[in-house]
């Protein structure tokens, strides 16, 4: 019998995950019942959700138990099927674990066959293709609701998700600000993510200014990943009617039983703004308008894309960690050998 | 020439206004000039959006000068006019000043005439049929959207707005819970404002596990005219879709340079919260509805109007300082001689 090669989670990380938290190990391939497929993983999506998971209270799901394989998106490809939907060669993505091989069915959430668009590499629809792009289009039209003409600032503006809103809210009319957290990631936003302008968060000063200084007229539509002191920053460049796409709060996602605070809740009044947090599955009748712009978009070349990938189940941990440092760009993706 | 008593602001509050940031002048009374009116002051809504412009910056509103009446919502009578559109006897509101003697005029904010249904306190028209109630029906309706059959937590829920609001969610067919700040308030709230349910949050421990043993399934939606630490608490206790009225935030009045943090805003993200701010000018359209209805509740005795009022001008800053204690239950009302 073929090894399965699992990374498990060995110890709840305490704040920034470590190597140290996870542990490689040889599992089994159980065999497939009535209304299981069996498939060969071929891609983990790294994003900070999975952070959440680490955590005895878990977030939206419930934890990753100690000793089990950690919960991951994943893409892989059908090797035998005892369910009529899906057959062999069939691409199919889900919430998964990290693992080579895995036993799926009708309880595995979000459980779906991927058509991949001629010409576009597989890996993109566990990025663009998948949560990270439909976070920035759900995020940007159904709650930012932006407009041509507005101004919208992207945080973390480089990462997955920032790296592609930034990019449609372009497409859509808006000027368009980064934020980010160095300037090797200054350059690439403005380079080749084309923002209108760049902030360096962590050399600019006084946040608040230095938005006001790239739009003194302020703010529309702040697309939050990152929460904090970013958000806190950023309450006072809003206008009036404003809107914030409370999508993530990172800076809290390794301190969460004491995430950061912010205090300039007051503008929410004054300036009447709406901030509104969203989950994809809500939005699941948005979806195909979402996938079929971004996937046209990518193929004109109106959206590039960034991947920061690597090969080898054995690198899972160290990728996730390197995720969760700040330091990557792009989408962070695992790639499995299919020897 | 009569004498004109002002309440003038003699320096600005540090902290919690004290009646010696005050004082009591004797000023002119100015003739009119055409588009002017003259009235005779009634009554000034006390109300803790004056203490933000007894600050340096202001709100939404620039801040009281020094040695300027203060600010504040007024209700008086056409003494002399020289505007086509208001007559000698006419009641009228605007936002005003602490003085007995008003020349009023096209640049004066929110200047409207009142007419009075019979039988109703002509005070309410500062209170319940003015920016407070007006707020709590708004509010609700506008940003909460409350649907009967939903649970609605009102904090302040014994104050100006919160009084209303709790009454009118009542009528709408929710379940109100209220949040106090005293076991007098509490009483008061449960037998005549008529709350499902009472809570000190100054005594009840952990507030959010109050709410929840209150409220077992969750709120769905949270009325906030405090902000602070009572928002972080209930942050915990929405339910998924849930929505925040942002009415005020007044455990920060009395602190603009450090207002108390918010630690839980990744409730927003996980429960897909929507928190959204509102002024009444920007909702001017939904105001007849909602002055005609909360007028035939307070007629029929659906809703009961609670006033802290107390009479002559002398009593204006310590009335303003009572409330900004947090003592006072009701709509506080400073009531003029009218000899």
């Amino acid at each position: 019998m073929k090894v399965n090669r699992q990374v498990v989670l060995l110890s709840r990380p305490n704040g920034r995950p470590a190597q140290s938290d996870f542990a490689l190990r040889n599992g089994d391939i159980a065999e497939i019942k009535d209304g299981e497929i069996l498939i060969r993983n071929q891609y983990f999506s790294m994003e900070p959700a999975i952070r959440g998971w680490l955590d005895p209270d878990g977030n939206y799901f419930p934890p990753v138990a100690i000793g089990d394989p950690v919960r991951s998106p994943t893409l892989g490809v059908v090797v035998s099927s005892r369910h009529p939907s899906y057959q062999k060669g069939n691409y199919v993505r889900g919430l998964c674990r990290w693992e080579e091989y895995s036993v799926l069915g009708e309880s595995t959430p979000l459980l779906e066959v991927i058509q991949p668009k001629n010409g576009l590499p597989l890996s993109y629809y566990v990025g663009p293709l998948s949560g990270s792009g439909l976070s920035a289009y759900i995020g940007l039209h159904e709650i930012g609701r932006i407009k041509s003409g507005e101004t919208v600032v992207i945080s973390a503006a480089a990462g997955a998700v920032g790296s592609i809103a930034g990019q449609i809210a372009r497409l859509r009319g808006c000027r368009v600000i980064g934020l980010v957290g160095s300037d090797v990631k200054a350059r690439i936003a403005l380079e080749q993510l084309r923002y209108d302008a760049v902030i360096n968060y962590k050399e600019c000063g006084d946040l608040s200014e230095a938005v006001y200084a790239a739009c003194p007229d302020g703010v529309d539509v702040y697309f939050d990943s990152v929460g904090g002191a970013t958000l806190n920053s950023m309450l006072m460049t809003m206008r009036p009617m404003g809107r914030i796409v409370a999508c993530g709060m990172i800076s809290g996602y390794n301190q969460q039983k004491c995430p950061p605070p912010v205090y300039n809740l007051w503008e929410i009044v004054s300036r009447q703004l709406e901030m509104k947090g969203f989950l994809l599955p809500y939005y699941v009748d948005r979806i195909p308008e979402a996938m079929s712009n971004i996937e046209s978009w990518i193929m004109s070349g109106e959206i590039t894309v960034l991947e920061n990938k690597r090969l080898g189940i054995e690198n899972a941990a160290s990728l996730f960690c390197d995720l969760m440092s700040g330091d990557t760009v792009g989408k962070t993706v695992l790639e499995l050998n299919q020897d």
